[in-house]
This record gives structure tokens, sequence and C-alpha cells, in this order.
């Protein structure tokens, strides 16, 4: 079966990998969710959507101490754990007072995110014809997690923890394909985020973009449209698996 | 939903990962056909299933190069095309007389071995308590390519190319469990051989037997029964479901 042929690499395209936070789940309504909960039920007053967009601000930061070697590799998992401490703090509240096992629960509501209406069943058309995954900054265990209470449906699963590289370090593009044994023209990384493409393609991936414009809430400035010539863009996960996917001969 | 509680781990399961050739699919009969569809084409009168078990025959020995340090780690692949040139030099024949692209398809034979006949639905059944996967020698590609041709529908796909190490080495069994943010008791390794569930038991896994007393054809002496108090005991994955799913409360 001819696959999708990238015109930016050449090549046909065998696995498309996708950026979850944001491309695949809809990081802001869940994590906003769970906030809300935990704050219902410790009678705070906070804007829980506000928390989440925090939360969220320091993701980046956290991730960049591991790029440049100024910390050595940890988990997405303990940054989050780590940084909802800062965003309590922020809050003026006082982390010792919640047990650590009520923080923790709150910080493995990023394995139980909802995914966006057309990503289940996107992935699965993709996965007929294509090796399906994620390539997220997110770890194995959190991915699978995620996978299995949403039910995507992937072939394979590859966290940082394998790589040990966040993206956009070229690290974290290259060892999935090297896993998958393909060559980087022959896998598909499909995003939300402008940036993202830029360094898959840096790598020699091809490359997708998915439009979100919700992921940052009404009021999203960024990654609206695609800003380069991306192999594909769609506006949903089951758009691009009908532009990936051949036509059927009668 | 309280899983399967390992007797010797005292540990609720929480995974359950397949040892893969001669556990989850029947590589005598994949790889007798292979050879002799290989045979005919060449006119080449061998017997294909004594072929096949002298192929296999090869593996351990190879692997265990590996293990004890004599050549750096190389993937499953890479050993199975070594080995068949071996065991073509073995039969009089001449390597070089073959397109390497010839004698590459046929080791690629290997991704395509048909899974037991229970194989595909015991997973499919235990997939809605536990998280599945393999747990096998073979790298990660290899494992997703036989997972897509025959169906089986693992979360996990994490091969001895990520860990570096061949079973029963216990980083084998450890590297997965460790991705996985489990405890080795809240792993089950089910494998249709005693050897694999000592090692494992060894590094503190739980364990379940999977008899295949066809693996290595009519005459096979070995691995009939369980040679110890596992876990559990099973005669198919199917069986295994059973053992290991609560019964529905009506």
């Amino acid at each position: 079966m001819p696959g999708f042929v990238s015109p930016s690499t050449g090549c046909a395209v065998r696995a498309v990998l996708f950026d979850t936070f944001g491309t695949v789940v809809d990081w802001r309504t869940g994590i906003s969710r769970a906030v809300q909960e935990f704050a219902d039920r410790h009678r705070i007053g906070i804007d829980a959507t506000d928390f989440a967009t925090r939360w969220r601000a320091r993701y980046q930061p956290a991730m960049h101490r591991v790029r440049t070697g100024a910390r050595p590799y940890v988990t997405l998992d303990i940054l989050h754990r780590e940084n909802l401490d800062e965003v309590l703090s922020q809050y003026g509240l006082t982390v010792a007072a919640f047990a650590d096992e009520e923080l923790d629960t709150l910080a493995r509501a990023w394995r139980e995110l909802p995914p966006w209406p057309d990503s289940v069943a996107g992935i699965a058309a993709l996965k007929r014809h294509y090796i399906v995954g994620p390539l997220s900054n997110a770890n194995t265990s959190l991915l699978v997690d995620m996978a299995k209470l949403s039910g995507l449906g992937w072939d394979v699963v590859l966290g940082t923890d394998v790589s040990r590289a966040y993206k956009p370090d070229p690290a974290a593009y290259l060892a999935p394909v090297a896993l998958l044994g393909l060559d980087p023209g022959e896998v598909m990384l499909a995003a939300a985020h402008n940036d993202d493409l830029a360094a898959a393609r840096n790598t020699g991936l091809a490359t997708a973009f998915i439009a979100r414009p919700g992921e940052h809430g009404p009021g999203q400035t960024r990654d609206l449209t695609p800003e380069s010539d991306w192999d594909a863009s769609a506006s949903s996960i089951t758009e691009l698996a009908g532009t990936l996917t051949p036509p059927q001969v009668p």
C-alpha cells in the first residue's frame, strides 16, 4: 500500500506520531476541571482556568533546565508535581497544608485529559495505514495511562524517559525514529504548534499541522494557522486521516 | 477495579507482559513456511522445518555473546540475519549466491509469524483490565510490525533496543517495569518457558505459565508443564484472561 509521500522529505510516510498536550488532548479543559474539584473540596476560591494556565506556563521553563543540562533528566510527572507546588505558592497557598497524596492525585490529572472530539476516530483511521504513536514530552507511563483512559489506539508508546530528551532537542525526535527502524523522512510529526513542527523538520521529519484554535481558550492568538509549508495541514485528526489515506479504488 | 493479586509478590497486578516467540506467536510454523517458499523459489531441496529449528537454535548462543559483553548490543533483527547466513552455510549453500535483499526479506519472516489461535482474543480480554505488552528479546520495530500484521492490541511496546539487555538479564525485565512506573511485583510475565519465568520471579515479577506443547513440534519434551508454583498457569491466553479477570458481579 503506497502511503502519503512527503513533499519535503521525498519519502513515503510509514508512521504518524503526535504531539499530545494540545494536539490530541485538551489539557486546558481537563486541568481546569481537576483544579476546580480540588478547590471545591478544600473550599478555596480560585479561578480554576487561570490556575490551569499558570500551571501549563511553567512547563517550558521547567523542561528548559533539563534541555540545557542545568539539571539531569527527570520525567514530566515530576516536573508537573514540582510546578504544582509553585503555582499553589503563587496563589499564596501553603503547600504543606495539603496531604502529599492529594497533590500527587491532582498532578495525575495530566494523565486523565479528555481527547479532542476527533482524536480517537482520527487516530483509528490513520492506524489502518500507518504506525501511530505519541511523540510527546510526557513519560511513557503517563502516555500509556492517558491512552487507556481515552481509547487512543497507539501502536507504540515511547516517552521521553526512553529518549531522555525533551522536544525540541533533536534527540527527542530521532530516538523514536530509530526505534521504529525508519528513516526520519518516513516519520511524520502531527502537531498543533508551529515551533514543534519546525524542530521536527530540522531533524528531517515530515510534518502536519493540526489547528487547535481552542487550546488556550477563546483569546488564543498563536498557532491559529500553519506558519510554514508543512507537508499537510488540517483542522482535525480525522481530516488529516482523509488527506493521508489513499482514496479507495472501487 | 481490584486486579489479580499475585500470591508470590503480594501485589495487585497492573500489567501483563508477554514473552512473544513461542508464547504469543508460532515461530516454527511461520519460519518453516517462509523457508519453504524461499527454497521453492530457488529450487533448493531442504527440509524447511529442520531449517527453521536450526535457525532458532542459534538464537540463544547469539544473544549469549551480547549478555556476556563479548559483543556490544545489537538487535535481534541483526542476530536473525547473521544466523541465517550460518544456517545456509550448514546446508552447504553459498550465502553470496543469494541477493542481500532476498536474505533480508527472509529474515523479516520473524516479523510475520502467525499468532496462536487464542492470542489476539486473549490479549484483547486482558487489555480491558490490565496494561498489556510484549516482554520479548525482539527489538521494538519487529514487535510493532508483528502486532500490526496480527492484530495484537498491545498498550505499550518496548523492545530490547530500549533496555539494551536480553532476557534473562535482570535489566531486560526491570527496564519496562520502570518505564511503566510500576513496582516489579505489579507486573506479570506470561511465558511458555519455565526458565524465563524463573528469571522474572528472581527480579520480583509475578509469573504466569502458558502451555505451548506444540511450540517445538510433535516431539517436544521441554516446557510441557509448569515446573514451579507460578502465580498462574493456563493452556491458552484466553484461559489466563479468565483466571486474571474478576468475575462480573450481576
